[in-house]
């Protein structure tokens, strides 16, 4: 089939002034059995990226993805003669490339004068089918925008698909024309923040700053940005509420604010892949490499979701159908589509839920970076469903549609990889599990003997407003624990009151200062918390480990030298 | 302090007609510097045993508990010269006895003829207070309700405070009152349960039967009584509603059944002790020795507790102050108090808790073993604090402060000994973890090599209404998984319909049949459950290890043989 639908590309290809190097080129692709081993090579390898792509997210997990299909290229090339992709192509006019924008007439796109006929690589392109935009143009421009394809081996990739030259002259135009960076708008960052990526922005402050706040600065609170930062008027803001029997309610932000009670909740917010490095150490998964930063606790400020749907016509009737609320910002990527999510609607409408439209995190309107002028606040569940710069709230019976609902986000057994995951097997992520780490000492941190005691620091939380109960600290590997210290405030300063059962939605944060033991070395520090439904943290990575690297939450281990000096 | 106590019981003693050799042994405790040690021995082993008892439950612990009492007391006798135990002692009369009923008094007991003063004993006795009942006369009839006084150490224990010798007339007027026995009239249960304790009666069905049937029939659900089965007349039944601003509301079982609607729900409960047997072996813990059977799965029936209480005068004025709701049983022990425990108030008036008063197990009558006429259903919750033969209703600012609720049923830190447990420091088990077991095939059994495929079978379930979403079976001791298929129904029948998010009540069963892996003579077979909010068991026991055996959900491990034959 593959093989088939390449016959006839060339067969088009050949319309188009194929070079007689290249005319043959499609005639071995078609007959000799060589080729056929090539072409089966190819669909197998195409197969693979397909199952590859399935969960990939655009700027997110997609370095590593693209990785992974150069080392299938690799495997594919092994089997062409390099002489071929040497050989000179015919050269197209802009106009003609841009007879090419559609699945029927072959998808073209142009890039640094190369033309590339990717219409094979349209269903297993990583970000989907966003790359029907750039058919018929430069690439240029898209690239720009998804900075993950500024690799080496993307290059490698796209090269495979090569049919041609761009004229002299449309180069020279499309050179004139210069693209422009979605991200220059962007907000000034913090520099001690550590980068995951650069566009889309993504970053996290460094262990040992993130514990000494009970309260996250805004500036070191993790960034986990899926689109460039839209930049949002406050006086035109709309937001808009449907899916509910009266039509859609549209609101101002000066409506969000006196229309509806303002109520505050102090949320600790995690993204999925909080720790995700460590899991990439037990075997390679997708995804940014975050640390143990990915997770924050602020003051969350702005109107209940629960009194705005009321407001909009949610009731007796509505509950009667209504199982999911989704949201969507208004970051939209080149396509017009908005990054977008779903929750179950009685987390929304349960009185205890506690879900805001935030308007002010941390006493201040919430900063550019985290969802200016409102992003949604859903305690206990993870930050990917805690959308930033909402723009459109939508009661409904389904479960949002969403790539990031349907194919990200979710947990799989350490036995499933990219050739068997069934994304519909499995359940959003939602509420996250109970987690701790170690923030203090440093992984490979010196201690000296002489100081006798060791003070070891982190944060625990679990998701699901389950609070905290108890976190275990061990100095040597698991054998023995002791327990730490935990607080809801700053050190020196009281705790927070306690909220009712169901309604912990903050972290503690825990501190444990034991006699140092004797004669050790090294020692390995391990924590593990447990949360009031006396769930506890599972003691190894490998048997939680999972294809896109989230939701690991085995014990946090370091290891310190103790040194003499 | 303690020293000055003996003193003065041995002066009250010496007023009592004290042999000379006794008298002469009080002065020695009162004086000689081995005494004083001694005596500080004593007072040691007293100080461990006030420790000791303090989380223990009449009745289940104490079997464990005693044990470690003998071991101390084996450690305190090392001090004792043999000869004074042998003294002849003064003889009293039952009058005399009766005389002793106060800490002020001093307190005697008699037991088989001899006299004891106790009154040391009190403060350290595992039953608590609940000693005094007997005060001034026989243990006979108290030990033949807590059957765990049949143990020859405690009868080592009870030496120690021997005074004296009953009158043989006395003795002879005793042993025509024959001591009626309070688990006469329990019902009669089926034999296939394996019995962890005869008086109260405690026991669960063999694990492979426990899995054959997705609803648990109610003769092999588990059974865990802390108390006789009371004998309650459904026509006078009457259950009083407390603590709301209307005053007691009292209803009949009729009222219950009529004035309420009727709610069902398949819920899972699940003993806080299931599995302990696994933890023992890891280290000895306090408590009946419960395999994985110590869980059943039903079909309830009744009315809302939510729907109870607000008939009863719930409104918002008592939801500002109304923190616990208390449930009393009419399994009453000999003083009188009932067994009681609490709940949170969001889960009795929360829409979605279900929270049931059932008067159906299984669409029949609840029987008499699982709590007839009617018992507390709190689906999601630990067994605990589902309360059979419900007498008693109590709204309340406060958590139950009952011994079950306060002093048992919590979790701690494998660090944690009796030593050192603050049982404020820890919060009342309430929801339970994720969980589940393998049931077949059995631990050591013998697989055929020919049969070339294995099916192992077992159950999951996770506390708080959370869904189990996915069971990890391995057959490789862990290194690699599969994953299992889960039904929510009958094997070949449909499936239940998937409840809404959060009131995922019952457990799943699950099934993986899997190729023999070649050349193993002996396979570890794992499973481990992962629940919808992505909380996972833990690998190991010690690290979850608790002084009570409460809680062990880490993986059920089973190991079989391959066998050629």
């Amino acid at each position: 089939m593959l093989l088939l639908r390449r016959c006839r590309s060339l067969t088009r290809l050949q319309r188009h002034q194929a070079a007689p190097c290249f005319a043959s080129r499609a005639v071995r692709l078609c007959s000799s059995s060589t080729e056929d081993q090539r072409s089966h090579q190819r669909a197998n390898w195409s197969a693979n990226w397909k199952r590859i792509v399935a969960g990939v997210l655009t700027g997110t997990g997609a370095v590593v993805t693209y990785g992974l299909l150069h080392q299938e290229v690799e495997q594919a090339d092994a089997g062409l003669p390099t002489t071929e992709r040497s050989s000179s192509l015919p050269v197209f006019s802009h106009d003609e490339v841009t007879k090419h924008r559609s699945l029927e007439d072959g998808v073209w796109v142009t890039y640094k004068g190369g033309v590339y006929d990717v219409t094979e690589f349209v269903p297993i392109h990583p970000g989907g089918n966003k790359i029907l935009l750039a058919a018929g143009g430069a690439l240029e421009p898209f690239w720009a925008l998804y900075a993950v394809h500024d690799q080496e081996y993307v290059l490698e990739i796209l090269s495979q698909y090569k049919v041609g030259e761009l004229s002299a002259e449309d180069l020279k135009k499309q050179g004139e024309a210069k693209a422009s960076d979605p991200y220059s708008s962007d907000p000034e960052r913090h520099p001690v923040l550590r980068i995951n990526s650069k566009k889309p922005f993504n970053a996290e402050p460094p262990p040992e700053i993130l514990t000494e706040s009970y309260i996250t600065p805004h500036v070191l609170f993790f960034k986990r940005n899926h689109l460039p930062v839209p930049q949002v008027d406050p006086a035109s803001y709309r937001l808009q509420v449907e899916g509910l029997p009266r039509g859609a309610l549209t609101l101002s932000l000066k409506d969000l604010k006196t229309r509806f009670p303002k109520h505050t909740v102090t949320a600790t917010m995690q993204c999925a892949g909080n720790r995700r490095s460590d899991m990439n150490q037990v075997k390679e998964v997708k995804g940014l490499n975050w640390g143990i930063s990915a997770i924050g606790n602020a003051k969350w400020s702005g109107a209940r979701l629960r009194d705005v749907l009321l407001a909009a016509g949610f009731g007796p009737d509505v509950a009667k159908w209504a199982r999911h609320v989704h949201f969507e910002g208004l970051d939209k990527d080149v396509t017009g589509s908005a990054y977008g999510t779903s929750i179950p609607i009685n987390k929304a409408m349960n009185e205890d839920g506690d879900v805001l439209l935030a308007y002010e995190m941390n006493g201040e309107d919430i900063p550019a970076d985290h969802g200016f002028p409102v992003r949604v606040v859903v305690p206990g569940v993870v930050g990917a469903r805690n959308v930033k710069w909402l723009g459109r709230i939508v009661v409904s019976a389904e479960e949002s549609s969403s790539h990031w609902q349907q194919y990200d986000y979710k947990g799989f057994s350490p036995g499933t990889d990219w050739s068997k995951v069934d994304h519909a097997s499995s359940p959003a992520i939602q509420e996250l599990p109970v987690q701790s780490a170690i923030t203090v000492p440093a992984d490979g941190a010196q201690i000296d003997r002489s100081d006798e005691t060791l003070t070891v620091k982190g944060y625990a939380w679990s998701g699901g407003g389950r609070e905290v109960v108890r976190v275990d600290v061990s100095l040597d590997g698991g054998k023995t624990w002791q327990v730490a210290q935990l607080r809801s405030g700053d050190k020196g300063q009281p705790d927070e009151p306690s909220p009712p059962p169901g309604r912990s939605w903050a972290w503690k944060l825990w501190e444990l200062t034991a006699p140092l033991p004797p004669d050790a070395d090294e020692l390995e520090i391990i924590c593990k918390a447990v949360d009031n439904s006396y769930n506890v943290q599972p003691d190894t990575i490998p048997p939680i480990w999972n294809l896109r690297g989230l939701l690991n939450n085995a014990w946090h281990r370091v290891k310190v030298k103790v040194t003499e000096d």
